[in-house]
């Protein structure tokens, strides 16, 4: 149904297909709900056959500031950085399905993924009750990952300048309503908005100042981390979102072994990937995710998601040109609107997340 | 058995019931040891009601740095800080216990009570599979509960002075291992440590800074959040470790209402408690856990946690004394021998645990 391997463009007989799929999208809208009213209500319970959580490596690194004053307590030593909590939940299920990694965007930590800020059940669990074993990372450098603190505590002792600072990024809640799209302007919602508006103050509650300034930048450890995870939990498919959108396909480039499939979300397509990487990740079905309203904000927020899609777009085209299986669901295009930047929280999330399950049974699951 | 409220000293009687207790106890260990071999061999399920995560409170303040950089996309604004995350389980259980909260210690997150070092059962499960609903909170300003970056970023800018940053926490290894007793110098454990200290890297991994030093002091917002946080689940036997050891007392001082008891573990008793102050503790079921080897540690260690256990002692008999309900449970001298301070950890971590139970069983149930 949404076999879009030439993309957004062009798509004449599939605008077609893509009108009986809304039919088949408001119905699983409608199940979404019912199974939403079931969290108050009577749902069955969850059944685990484990949970719990874990990290993956970082490394043992010389700090001469772990406090800024001096104390006996806290004399220079060795502190661990770059490392990767990761929480997982495996369902007991007679039908086990590939696990799924869900990793989070800017400023958000593996919060994302849990219960919406609604209070409706996240993509965490709804995985999980679908069977699939999931894994929540948080990103090096973010929540319960923790960071190398050394350098606030020198430039409060000054031996180092404020200028070697990292620039933290704090999403505002004016820049969160503008990049998630929640509507044209402040506090006031696109009439068809998905995202649950009235629980916006919890979405604001999960948004963290994000320190990945703070790390080394080629690679960015957060990506041979999740290569390791994959291949940890024996295979999974890899999804990331906004600016962890196009991580797993940096992480399948330096290990491609535990990818089984790679799910980017409203992320940015790197450009400069060469021949040689786009061969790579040929290898892997690779599905591309963009939600509605993509340039219908005001500026400064209206140009750039229009601009992510076309290159992930191109991005499509070059892996397929290679021989990949690469494909773009771009939400309105498949008669599905109104969604924001923050899919996997949107009234409808348990609907997109059904359609990315008919994707890896279309895609990855037959190629076990 | 362990009924001590006259604290550690002069247990004449009280020692020869505590060796009854040690047999016990060993017995328990061998429990917990066998259901430990059963994580990794058919465990039975767990089997969940509901399971997710939430914010407590929080405050929007405006932001004229949300990054140091300016840029378009990031003006200044508003962002939400003293928020508190907390993940939870909810078992399906035909006898629910009271629920219970379990607040982490510096420069630790809540992955304390989730799976050990060495990959056993958690806390915040194993009461889970006792049919108590469990919460598990990050502090204010650490982890999934984010912080206020705009010092940092303003710092950076040139528009405050670096004296303004604060003074980051970091554990390094070397102190960790001294404050958390695994030894009596780096490296090298006790004969009896029970701290799984083969899996040592794997703490080091969850040991993220502390920027407790950014909150208000008065009271820090972690207090009235878990004093909340109690409310909202119903009532709760409310668990602090460490740093956290006595947030639990605090948070009753500004809402006793969600406090059916209170377990503090290897805290610091506040000596300016009032007699006000006293009378409101004394109507709540206290419990004060120690571990082994409190002085036993090379200095600068050893004098700390030796004179944090005779402040309980003191903070005990003055809730006694004020007709409450207040018990110590010093490990070594109930038999229990070698436990460090992250017991939540150590090899005998469910013996331990269900110490607690017995002791919620005879102190708080008895008064619902």
């Amino acid at each position: 149904m949404q076999t879009t391997r030439r993309g957004m463009r062009g798509l004449s007989l599939a605008t077609l297909v893509l009108a009986v799929g809304a039919t088949t999208a408001a119905a699983q809208a409608q199940e979404g709900a019912d199974l939403d009213l079931q969290a108050k209500s009577g749902r069955p319970p969850l059944v685990l056959l484990r949970q719990g959580s874990f990290f993956i490596d970082g490394k043992t690194v010389h700090t001469d500031a772990p406090v800024a004053t001096p104390s006996p307590l806290f004399p220079p030593g060795e502190v661990t950085v770059d490392q990767m909590y990761v929480e997982f939940m495996v369902p007991q299920s007679e039908t086990p399905q590939v696990p799924i990694i869900l990793l989070h965007g800017c400023c958000l930590s593996g919060k994302t993924w849990e219960t919406t800020p609604d209070g409706r059940m996240g993509w965490d669990e709804y995985f999980v009750r679908k069977g699939h074993a999931v894994y929540v990372p948080d990103q090096v450098s973010r929540a319960r990952s923790g960071f190398n603190a050394t350098v606030f505590n020198e430039v409060k002792q000054g031996v180092r300048p404020p200028g070697d600072l990292p620039d933290v990024i704090m999403a505002t809640h004016e820049a969160a309503w503008g990049i998630f799209r929640f509507g044209p302007r402040f506090n006031v919602p696109f009439e068809d908005e998905l995202f649950p508006v009235d629980a916006v103050n919890h979405l604001y509650q999960q948004m963290i100042p994000d320190l990945n300034a703070l790390l080394p930048a080629n690679p960015n450890p957060t990506f041979p981390n999740l290569a390791r995870l994959a291949r940890r939990v024996g295979g999974a498919v890899v999804v990331g979102h906004s600016e962890s959108g196009f991580f797993p396909a940096e992480a399948s480039l330096i290990n491609v072994e535990g990818f089984r499939g790679m799910i980017l979300i409203e992320g940015v397509c790197r450009a400069t990937l060469t021949s040689q990487e786009i061969a790579k990740l040929a290898q892997i079905p690779i599905l591309v995710v963009f939600g509605d309203h993509l340039g219908d904000v005001d500026p400064p927020y209206n140009a750039f998601w229009p601009t992510a899609l076309e290159g992930c777009n191109t991005f499509i085209a070059r892996v397929n040109a290679a021989g990949g299986d690469a494909t773009m669901f771009y939400l309105p295009q498949m008669g599905i609107r109104g969604n924001s930047h923050m899919l996997m929280q949107d009234k409808n999330s348990l609907q997109l997340a059904n359609l990315l399950r008919r994707w890896i049974s279309r895609h990855v699951d037959v190629r076990q």
